[in-house]
């Protein structure tokens, strides 16, 4: 636990560079190319600061509240623990100095929280989202996000006035673990359920499924519900991988099966053990998307200037505007060529014709000009791609080894 | 099991006397009505006289020879266990004074089996099947059939000459229970296993799953194997009801692996517990299985009657039984009514106007015809349906209890 929170260190130095090398050096290229006209709004430095999200999701009373307050070791501002449905808003539990509660809307504005994006869903959402600040140094390497318990039948949709699955889509896909809890006790599936699972299915990678409340169980019946578990999870998840479920009983009591006990405390032990790697593993993941987004942007920047270069100094330059649209394959295919891009660097034609159909090519900026510093903005990036980075890489211990 | 093997006595004498109604009674309305023409080949006393079936099916190597082995306390002949495939015939496991194999050709000859019906597969199967005769006792009650392992790849089809999912559609629709094994040391579900899995699950009521083995592993293996195994089973096992799979070593050797021990030997118990239960559940499921033909058998002879006095007694018969033919949901509508039969107990539309259409309609049977002995067979049928039968299922215990 001491090395994992010593990586956990180096691994913040480690964000903290690569926002200063995005902001720096990727920022302004994705400005200078009207980057975000094409779709791509830029990054906010939150997204760089916060700490991995953790996403719980399951039924009700499956447990995520209890789960959290048993990772912090305490209770949670504004938390509630109950047999029935309890918690009714999506919270995010993040380090504080101070034990409080912040509303959403307020949440989404505040620095250093990769929240502003889900203004999107409106005041409906917002009214149903809230953080938990609570100082417990667990929260410095990660934000844990709760959420209510997937009701069945109208329950879920009355009560809700925004889409829950697409709220859980936009948690999902910025969490770098999801972990779905389940009541050995009421194992059924329902529609609801199912439809968040096929939600989540998405990142299967990143599912680790709890089978909770294990010791409440005698040891046979509790291998029923666990292939019963399996056999409906391999039903809706559509990967030949099987998903990792632990088994287990996440909260401060003592276990009160001895014939499960040993196992329980082997599978919690590894749930806990993944949950601790995962400051580092998700800076490796963070910095992987970043590389990703350097080399399409890169490519973007070409292709612009490519298009720039296409135009005449004076007339003809509508005819040339289009005859160049009507052949992007074969610009494409140049540009490919000369730069020596992979395919996968390349955005979706058809998308790319109808965002840069809206500008004047003339316009577009140069590499070699002056909106790009002559060329040093390109320098700047194979730089940051071909040794900054790597040396990023190489300092979160046990990437390149045999861990 | 005392009380286990006082059921099986009853039930084979329930089967004998369910045989003599058979041939006294249901036989002699089958041959007076052609009920065999029309795609009922009567049944033989094998199968009233044979014990019910359970078949083993599963990958090479998984243990099914050793799981017979083990269940008879003792080898059997012609057996041969062993690391690499070594069963290579499908073996029909039965009791016999004297210790002696079999050959195909011979045993589906024997009075008393109820193999008849697989001489359809030909020579080249029968060479690939025997019985082995072996005086234990348990075997009174059920017969096994031990059968070939399922290999993977070309290894499969090259070394057989007959098709293996076929017969073992053969032997699965004829048993009562249908043991899969699998040995956790080798999960991977074969394309060819998976192609069995199919087969057999049209009887995923019959299905009982053994993960084989089990003491292997470490406790945290195992469940991760049967996970896996749960997983690849509901993919391929098309029904929501999760099937039953038994955690389990079936030999002689003692359990190696304490932290397991109590949970196999409790699902081991429970799998022999299904076993001692089946000649109760066969008998039961023999008596459903005739009280149906008997239900269709009636709904055939009234359905023939009705065509029959419907004929004209001089001129223009071709014409009528045109007539009666284009017209056959009014006849069969017309007896369903009289009658007061159920929809479900009628034949195929189609199929019975192609197999009455080769009929002479004047030499169709009446019932209150000679040989139908004016009326006094279809009193029988009524009889054996309203008490005889029910009779019968009474005198097996459990069966309108609380068990
Ligand atoms: N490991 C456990 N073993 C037994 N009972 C538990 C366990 N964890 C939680 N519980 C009990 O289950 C109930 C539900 O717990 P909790 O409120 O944490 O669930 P939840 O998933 O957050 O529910 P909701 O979706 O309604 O917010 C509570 O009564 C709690 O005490
Ligand atoms: N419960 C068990 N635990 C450990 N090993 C076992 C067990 N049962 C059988 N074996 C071993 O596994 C091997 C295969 O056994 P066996 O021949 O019974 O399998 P099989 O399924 O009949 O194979 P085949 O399909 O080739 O006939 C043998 O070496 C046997 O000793
Ligand atoms: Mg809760
Ligand atoms: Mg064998």
């Amino acid at each position: 636990m001491s090395s994992a929170s010593s990586y956990a260190v180096i691994a913040k130095e480690v964000m903290e560079e690569l926002k200063t090398l995005y902001m720096n050096t990727i920022l302004p290229v994705e400005e200078a190319t009207s980057y975000s006209s094409f779709g791509f709004s830029p990054l906010n430095a939150g997204e760089f600061d916060s700490p991995p999200l953790v996403l719980l999701v399951g039924p009700y009373s499956a447990g995520k509240t209890t789960f959290i307050e048993h990772l912090l070791g305490k209770k949670f501002p504004g938390q509630r623990v109950g047999p029935e449905p309890t918690t009714d808003k999506f919270c995010a539990v993040l380090h504080g100095e101070d034990e409080r509660v912040i509303p959403g809307n307020a949440l989404t504005v505040t620095p250093g929280t990769p929240f502003k994006g889900l203004q999107m869903f409106g005041n409906n959402f917002l009214t149903r989202f809230e953080g938990a600040q609570s100082n417990v140094d667990i929260l410095k390497n990660l934000t844990l996000i709760d959420s209510p318990g997937v009701l069945s039948g109208e329950k879920q949709t009355l009560g809700r006035s925004y889409s829950y699955d697409d709220v859980l889509n936009w948690f999902a896909e910025r969490s770098d673990m999801i972990i779905l809890l389940f009541d050995v006790q009421k194992l059924d599936i329902s529609d609801e359920m199912g439809s968040a699972i096929k939600v989540l299915q998405k990142y299967s990678d990143k599912i680790k499924v709890v089978l909770n409340k294990a010791d409440t169980i005698s040891h046979q019946q509790l291998m029923k519900v666990y292939g019963a578990l399996l056999w409906s999870l391999g039903k809706v998840i559509d990967t030949p991988e099987v998903t990792r479920v632990y088994i287990g009983s996440f909260w401060s009591e003592p276990l009160k099966n001895e014939d499960t006990a040993p196992l329980l405390e082997m599978e919690m032990a590894d749930l806990l053990r993944d949950l601790a790697a995962l400051p580092r593993m998700g800076a490796v993941r963070k910095i992987n998307d970043i590389v990703k987004r350097i080399r399409q942007i890169r490519t973007h920047a070409v292709l612009l200037d490519h298009l720039r270069n296409a135009m005449p100094s004076m007339f003809g330059k509508e005819k040339k505007k289009a005859e160049l649209l009507s052949d992007l394959p074969t610009v494409f295919r140049t540009v490919m060529k000369q730069h020596n891009i992979s395919v996968g660097d390349f955005p979706e034609l058809n998308k790319f014709k109808r965002d840069v159909e809206m500008i004047d090519f003339t316009e577009l900026p140069k590499i070699k000009g002056g909106r790009m510093l002559k060329g040093k903005r390109m320098q700047d990036i194979e730089e940051a791609l071909n040794s900054k980075i790597p040396a990023m890489l190489n300092r979160i211990p046990g990437i390149t080894g045999s861990d």
